[in-house]
């Protein structure tokens, strides 16, 4: 099993990390690996913005928590769009990254930068911090999902 | 835009994260967010298996990196095993989680506990620390996945 585990995921995994090319990983395995990035950024934004935006009611730990995390998971998408996943049928994703890719990688930069800033004034209980950081964190991601993903 | 982003991270997260009751959120949507969780789990524990095993030249900057995406991961399934996914059909994971459900944790929290210790070798670039404590994550991952996944 201890050989299985390690076989599986080197398998699954070579390539699509920094330190080895990208190329290595299938097309599909790296479309997945960046939409589980996604889905998590997703569950870990959404009670930040709830909190940020008074829908929920405020807890310092819990965004202070979420937020390291999405400083974290901010990080991981980028290496999976690469230009092998082009055709991928499965995806939102739109081709025009690749013919696009230094203003898709501004985004990436932006987000890492304006998620870090706001895992900082998190991780500091600054709740008015946060809450006004917190747009600049949606914008990027909206800016994104508007110039770059399918309606 | 901004507001929809934000509707559908609250329909789509609240529950889902600590802080929130876990039943608000929908069965399918905590499968997919801890098969994510998964999913990238395996995307960064594979090179380092590949690098602690000896198949592939060690990078200690790559180590540390994935090291520590690797502790934050390790703490983002365990909300997602909820009772309320039991019925789910779209998952490996065994029904028996919620009936040893202590057993269950106990994996949950020495998996956290092991690869926080991987992490703080990786990051003090310990290439000799880390690939002695890389077999506990490994047999911790394999342990849960031989009593609570199915074949």
């Amino acid at each position: 099993m201890k050989r299985n585990l390690v076989a599986a995921a080197l398998a699954v995994s070579l390539g699509g990390v920094a330190g080895f090319a990208a190329a290595q990983a299938k097309p599909e395995v790296l479309v997945k690996q960046r939409q589980a990035v996604m889905t998590l950024q997703g569950k870990y934004f959404g009670p930040i913005a709830g909190m940020a935006s008074g829908k929920v009611p405020y807890n310092a730990d819990a965004v202070a928590r979420n937020a390291t995390y999405l400083e974290n998971l901010s990080q991981m998408a980028w290496d999976g769009f690469h230009e092998a996943t082009r055709d991928e049928k499965n995806t939102r994703a739109l081709p025009k990254i690749y013919a696009e890719k230094a203003k898709f990688d501004d985004y990436a930069q932006r987000l890492q930068a304006e998620t870090a800033k706001l895992g900082q004034l998190a991780r500091a209980k600054d709740e008015a911090g946060v809450k006004k950081q917190f747009p600049a964190v949606l914008n990027t991601c909206n800016g994104c999902h508007d110039d770059f993903r399918s309606k």
